[in-house]
């Protein structure tokens, strides 16, 4: 057996039984091995940024990691932006990077490069460049191992191709995730002492702390304390809709965070990071928690957030409590097509079941709100900032949980960067249902631009930041590239058409013309 | 003055006065002193790899650099890949990467990742994070004659937010480039010696080696000794057509290259590398200089290469020759439009000062010899090896010469990486003619994979390499990034469609339905 064919059966012996690939010569015994394990599912991008964005959203709906096969050192480059969102979410990732053969580095050719430096950025824990055929399927069992953490994180793997086409290999055993840190009960008890104190509190929750089981044991712990729930900004994975508790997620904008924290007298991080802003501006402070306000840690991703959350309820004998309707769901909108008109039309037609990647950007301040009341479903987040992100996650996501319809919700400056996802969403039969909010515009700039402090911008700043001079046109992108496409230019368009779109099964777009928020 | 008004205006003083770009938050104060220049010309991409590609052809064409302005780790790593191109090409790039302010970066903000070790895969001898705002504009002119070396190189400046923002920057001169190494008059007459002696010889020419008057100097050599004259594999840039020498270049495919030096008992080196195998093959050599023939090294990229070419062509009393005719351009092609017509239509078609960026792949064989009699023009090629270049390089060659008609030729596969380039093309109006070669699959990975040695590859594999299901619709994509299309079926619609393009201001783009060539 060559080690391709042991570093795949090693990978599928660890759940590891999709690969999101875009692959070159060097990777070419890796792709015939696939044939051999029919175990392992090999879903093809056209870019590397869908590859590893699908390899997120993937991971983020299993919990259990896909692999990334790249090509050398470039195709690390364009697969960068995702690994880096991936890192910043705790998302777990083998990321499987091909190499020149051994002896054929020392010649510098073409795509030679060094591709370890380029894998710290996004692997800063868990680079290795396999050394031995025989060694081969050991290492990627650390691989997977690395990958499911706790926490989560992309771990890559540098794979020389005679390394992969020689023979030698042998398969190992199952990779095992390292058992997540257990909270102390003394900390358990300082918080459960902290809350029932006076004054405003609040348990700021990320990570896993966000699914239903983490926000229901939250909202025991809200009932019988008055601690407010607090989400962070761009969560890996949100659990939300009716009957599910709904955290106040920290605002984007760090002048509305500051607000949201200038109360606080005590802030209890379960799984999240102390809120920082997301650029600097300046004059302004990029540590957002009140000096006033005590911090406490509670939780970080290396624990078992949710079951920290369920001791630290009991620690407060706070019973189950249901969660209360916050009002009907939105009504079909109609009249002029906006940004919140679609946030209606999601409210009003949300599936059960759902999974929305969300890349909206300004354009999607609404969507949280309007869909509240929507059936449960989950929903994924910005995690690293790196747009481009949106449309892959939801392409892995789809991979990932087939019959649950996938929603991105996708603004038109961020689909350019990796819009190749369509054609994977085609060539693999995805349920992706995805809106394009084109304003024809990087409208978040257009705001940022005046919160650095760029009072009168001239017309060549100005023209930086705008997509008009020429239109693009979404639906001739999406036909393009196999994947059938719809305009709308009213809510009543939007709506039927989204709701067609829903029932209809395989990937569609629609292009939602709608003008800038601000 | 704020930082980054004093930058720009240092970049404009060093000639550095087109700026591409795709700016971020971080960068908004680059952005906002744009208009306090006017001299600095910005050009927007969707998408950092079309920003890096475009400085790439915008300096082959104007041997000088422009600015690439980049947003945090994950812009510059999706920017690399043709970053990773500029490098292997000796393209000189300032290439300017945003971060946080200095005070932010200890929060690990989303966007905060370690841009350094990302750069040192694209710029291992010269990457600087500015430190003040008052030495900002130091750097900058150091990056500037970093980038220029000789040999040129991407320079790597990385841009704090504060450091952008604060007052106090101040302009400094104009940088200089290094000048070249000399080579030894000694050198030169051990080589003028070698080349005199019996046995076959020849000269592999790299870098500046084949611009005119480099190949005019080698062409003196040759008819003087009957030295043979061969250019390096993909050429940064090489000057041809109707009268001027044409060396043959190295063939990609080891076996065919070890073919064409086989014979040689001795090989110089004139800018150029030892050649080498692109990338490994079981059981095969991957230095591809024969063991009995003796290599010897004029001048690396280092030299001034043309004027070492005259040096000895002068040491050997080596007169002026003409180079003759090889025969009449070809016919205007009729029939099945296949990969050989379309290089038959640019051979009768190609106009004077064409710049063709070639990124055709297997379809693109026979497209060199067909134009070997077109008027004088530019060629400018593939020089990492990372796909996806094509695109953007015409982009920023129509960019740094206006006037001529860019014609890139591109691989359906690699077109799809950076296939956002169109949009910038008809933002800036640039007389860009593109033809893609529609074949529907990665034809060239199926020809690699018999070569590594996979006898029966399965139908996985083969999903993998092909790129029919759904089928890409070109004339859609570049339609939906305003680019106006149309479709050739046949060598006569082809033909004429080229025609009409190249005699249209603005770009336009040809999809040619072809059959793989293997």
């Amino acid at each position: 057996m060559n080690g391709a064919e042991a570093l795949i059966r090693t990978l599928v012996g660890s759940g590891v039984d999709t690969c999101f690939m875009n692959p070159g010569t060097s990777e070419m015994h890796f792709v015939a091995a696939l044939d051999a394990v029919p175990e392992m599912r090999a879903v093809l991008g056209l870019f590397e940024g869908v590859a590893t964005g699908g390899a997120d959203g993937y991971a983020r709906m299993k919990d259990h990691p896909a692999a990334v096969l790249l090509h050398l050192g470039p195709g690390l480059g364009n697969g960068l932006a995702n690994l880096h969102n991936a890192r910043k979410g705790n998302v777990p990732i083998v990321n499987i990077v091909g190499d020149h053969a051994t002896y054929h580095k020392q010649y510098d050719a073409q795509l030679e490069s060094d591709i370890e430096t380029v894998a710290r950025n996004v692997s800063p824990a868990w680079v290795r460049r396999s050394s031995s055929t025989a060694g081969l399927a050991g290492d990627a069992a650390e691989a997977v191992a690395a990958a499911l953490g706790p926490p989560g994180q992309v771990a890559t793997l540098i794979l020389p191709a005679d390394i992969s086409w020689s023979d030698g290999g042998a398969v190992v055993g199952a990779a095992t995730a390292a058992a997540p840190q257990s909270v102390d009960a003394g900390v358990v008890e300082t918080v459960a002492k902290a809350l029932r104190a006076d004054g405003p509190a609040a348990l700021l929750l990320g990570g896993t702390g966000l699914r239903e089981r983490g926000l229901r044991a939250a909202n025991r712990i809200a009932a019988a304390t008055g601690t407010q729930l607090l989400a962070e900004t761009f969560p890996t994975r949100i659990e939300r809709g009716a009957g599910l508790p709904e955290p106040t997620r920290l605002a984007y904008l760090a002048e509305f965070a500051a607000m949201q924290l200038a109360p606080l007298r005590r802030l209890v991080l379960v799984g999240a990071k102390a809120p920082v802003s997301f650029f600097a501006y300046p004059g302004r402070e990029s540590y957002l928690v009140p000096e006033d306000c005590e911090l406490i840690e509670l939780a970080t991703v290396d624990h078992d957030v949710e079951a920290v959350l369920e001791q630290l309820a009991d620690a407060l004998d706070a019973p189950d409590v249901a969660v209360p309707s916050s009002g009907p769901r939105p009504e079909r909108p109609t009249g002029a097509l906006t940004a919140e008109s679609i946030a209606a039309a999601l409210g009003a037609l949300l599936p059960e079941g759902a999974i929305v990647s969300d890349e909206a950007q300004t354009s999607g301040l609404s969507n949280p709100g309007a869909t509240v009341e929507a059936p449960p479903h989950s929903w994924l987040c910005l995690t690293g900032g790196a747009i481009g992100q949106g449309l892959p996650v939801a392409t892995g996501a789809a991979v990932a949980a087939p019959g649950r319809r996938v929603v991105a919700l996708e603004a038109d400056g961020s689909a350019l960067y990796t819009f190749q996802s369509l054609w994977t969403q085609a060539r693999e039969g995805l349920d992706v249902t995805t809106i394009i909010y084109n304003n024809r515009s990087y409208s978040i700039l257009n705001m940022e631009l005046s919160r650095v402090g760029v009072e009168e911008p001239g017309p060549k700043a100005l023209s930086m930041l705008d997509l008009h001079r020429p239109d693009m046109d979404f639906v001739s992108l999406s036909q393009g590239l196999g994947v059938p496409a719809t305009r709308a230019e009213t809510a009543e368009e939007l709506t039927s058409q989204l709701e067609a779109s829903l029932a209809t099964p395989g990937p569609s777009l629609i292009e939602a013309l709608v003008p800038p928020i601000l």
